[in-house]
């Protein structure tokens, strides 16, 4: 698919996700089309100008005029809705997805797939903490990242297009990262997060506290406010990694602890010199871009 | 003191918190003294028309002519301060100060107070990741909480003077607390999302991962920033409330690492509900404000 106005886009799934990548095409130029299991997602959609095609039902006349596909799904289940449904796929097509964890998806999805469509994998790092089409809004996509996370049996020529699809979509930063990487990643800076902040909010009974909080609290359980089925499903789709990265921190946790109880102030000041520094080159990395 | 115009105030201490209380005050129209050990700090905020007066030593004349002293000095050393310069102090002013854990220091500064002087303590739940009085900021004060904490010792006259304080000074939210409750929240709210922000920013080596970074890391680590001798000292003087907090913290921390652990979706899924419903309901009390 080339990315000139009027390809033909279907979006499988019609979510948050989903719906901000609709609107993005759509501004661009592109004919974009829907499929969910939600007859009023769809509904909605067709409504509100998001999209100009949709079905509740995968519908061979929308997947077959596709020029290009885009899995916005839940992680589990888009190889199993590739099986039943790529008998329908354009031949020479590439597709992708929006998935927020990798190897245990990617390589199912390629083990299935027709050997003349190319599955090129992706994750836009944005999201609110809302969910559903009616809050989809592509605005989110700013200022954000978005990896392209190849195999080796991807091409260049699909890993180029869908960085290209990244940077349509308005994404201010598009990086490549093998699904080994990425998920190490992820499972540091977005799913540990969450871990902590569903916690911090959780492990205190006393709810008139939110009354009295500072920018620190506010800051710090934002996205405690959590998809509980989504995060589930892939917190346990990259157990491993998340698990290490959790034991990490509790170590880390842990030895700021032991700081405060035996009154270390040296070793407690030198985390907090660290933790500045790094703070420091993370907020001059942000302000290059 | 009345809260008129042209009413003397000093302030002691003159970082990015006294920086602050000064610009806000002075734009009230007070008359704005102040004495910082700092003289950089003190030229500082007169050649920025951030003070009418100020000293790098307790001079006597700048003490004596104050209808009020507000102490914005680390609180380890307020009660020897006090002991120090009191005989200056005019008789019958209101005193009050911005430390950040009261139980620590309140009854002590009114232990050694002469009779004829009340302190009344106070919290202004506000700052920033920099510190010193060139980067102090009066909108810091805007949508966020003041907290007086009275003793048996004060007078209502001396609580309701330091509730108009904060009102003055620009904050949206006035409350009073006793010192042990504002210390036991104080332990959550803040001490214990600065312990989480450090270890967070500090149990990862791999720093490049700043560069994939979403909104949630940015959020979580923006107070990893710290001002360390200040925050050290603070923990410290709490540290009962504080390691009771991080116990109840570690051990919900550690549940949710269970359930992952043991792919316990419903349990894990029962927390994230609770901490979504939590953080709408902090959602609500804040847009009441």
């Amino acid at each position: 698919m080339e990315w000139i106005n009027r390809s033909k886009v279907l979006i499988v799934g019609l979510g948050l996700m989903g719906g901000s990548y609709a609107k993005a095409l759509k501004r661009l130029g592109y004919y974009v089309s829907a499929i969910d299991k939600s007859s009023g997602a769809v509904q909605y959609a067709l409504d509100n100008s998001i999209i100009d095609a949709g079905s509740s039902e995968p519908d061979e006349a929308l997947i077959s005029e596709a020029d290009t596909i885009i899995f916005a799904l839940y992680p589990g289940i888009i190889a199993e809705w590739i099986r039943n449904n790529q008998s329908y796929f354009r031949p020479g097509i590439i597709i992708t997805d929006v998935t927020g964890i990798k190897g245990a998806v990617v390589y199912d999805i390629q083990e299935v797939l027709r050997d003349d469509v190319e599955f090129i994998a992706a994750h836009p790092m944005a999201g609110r903490e809302l969910s559903g089409v009616e809050n989809s809004d592509e605005r989110i996509f700013r200022e954000a990242n978005y990896i392209v996370v190849p195999t080796d049996k991807n091409s260049q020529e699909a890993i180029e297009w869908c960085e290209n699809l990244g940077r349509l979509l308005g994404f201010s930063n598009v990086s490549v990262l093998s699904p080994d990487e990425h998920d190490r990643m992820i499972a540091y800076v977005s799913q540990l997060t969450h871990c902590i902040a569903v916690s911090l909010m959780t492990c205190h009974d006393d709810e008139g506290l939110a009354d009295y909080t500072g920018d620190s609290f506010r800051d710090l359980t934002r996205i405690a406010r959590i998809n509980e089925n989504m995060w589930t499903e892939l917190f346990f789709m990259n157990k491993d990694k998340l698990l290490e990265e959790m034991d990490a921190f509790i170590n880390e946790f842990q030895f700021i602890r032991y700081c405060i109880e035996n009154e270390d102030s040296e070793a407690l000041k030198a985390k907090m010199r660290l933790s500045t520094e790094r703070r420091k080159a993370f907020d001059r990395n942000r302000s290059k871009e």
